[in-house]
């Protein structure tokens, strides 16, 4: 199965020049749906995850379906107001301004096992910020994975010295 | 299994009086979280369901597995701006203002029977939107289910004629 034909490029959003990847049609196709997890699942196999990390929204797309079949926990990196109990919060860098996210504190034990799933690596800054948060908990990354990957991005620099593994890749030209 | 014991009980969250609900629990309990998909999947038997729809965000959290246990697609319903090609757009009141849900208006085809997952009934003012875009596209919501109940708020009424199955209840004293 190749995962890009279940992977809409829209054109100009959400803004002029960018190539938006929907990933919107994996999720209405089960087969496809399931097919993407499974290949999560056969990379985390050997790698001891403990827990599932998935960034706000789209990680929870991916990362839910990936623990329950790996029997972990799943903990959701959330925007700041979202997350009721006492958080850690990081911060990253946008195109203009920063942004922030959250983890609940008691959410990684230290030296619990994490696997990072998300839908997109591009720039690689939510994946930094969502590192720090398990890192700051004393939890170890032991791998990230994801359904796209904009190759000529900073993403995969970013994330140099983890181990990084992604469905589909996609060149950018910037 | 009591889901009640994985949901914490957070006071004066988001604002003073407001005793939130916190699902993180449930999903941090692969065992736990997996008994709650297996109740939402048990209701849905016999009701002939064809696609699932949750909304952003946390609807994704236990949307997404039913569909996959179902073996039928997911559909996200998204604040505006998140959705890439043409959708379909519906507001709903909030305590001051309103707010707008958006889906992708080839997501249901016509006929289509939906089952509509969030973790959450309270006012039902998100459940009331993402009825309204089911339903203009031609789609049948055959069912409703959520994690939690808030009885003494509106939303059981606003869904009165539906088929709507909660995990837990929880009085609200307004």
């Amino acid at each position: 199965m190749n995962l890009k034909d279940y992977i809409a490029e829209v054109a100009h959003f959400p803004k002029e020049g960018i190539s938006f990847k929907d990933i919107t049609p994996v999720l209405q196709d089960p087969t496809a749906f399931k097919y993407a997890i499974s290949k999560i699942t056969a990379f985390a196999q050997g790698l001891g995850v403990e827990v599932v990390v998935g960034p706000e929204a789209r990680g929870f797309l991916f990362g839910v379906p990936t623990a329950l079949d790996l029997g972990v926990g799943f903990v959701p990196v959330r925007k700041p107001g979202k997350l009721p109990r006492e958080v850690e919060t990081a911060h990253y860098d946008l195109e203009y301004g920063t942004d922030s996210l959250c983890i609940h504190a008691d959410a990684i034990k230290p030296g619990q096992k994490v696997l990072v799933v998300d839908d997109l690596l591009a720039t690689g800054g939510t994946l930094t910020a969502t590192i720090e948060l398990i890192e700051r908990l004393g939890g170890e990354v032991v791998g990230c994975a994801f359904l796209i990957e904009l190759v000529g991005l900073p993403g995969r620099e970013v994330l140099k010295g983890y181990n990084v593994m992604t469905l589909t890749q996609y060149e950018v030209n910037e």
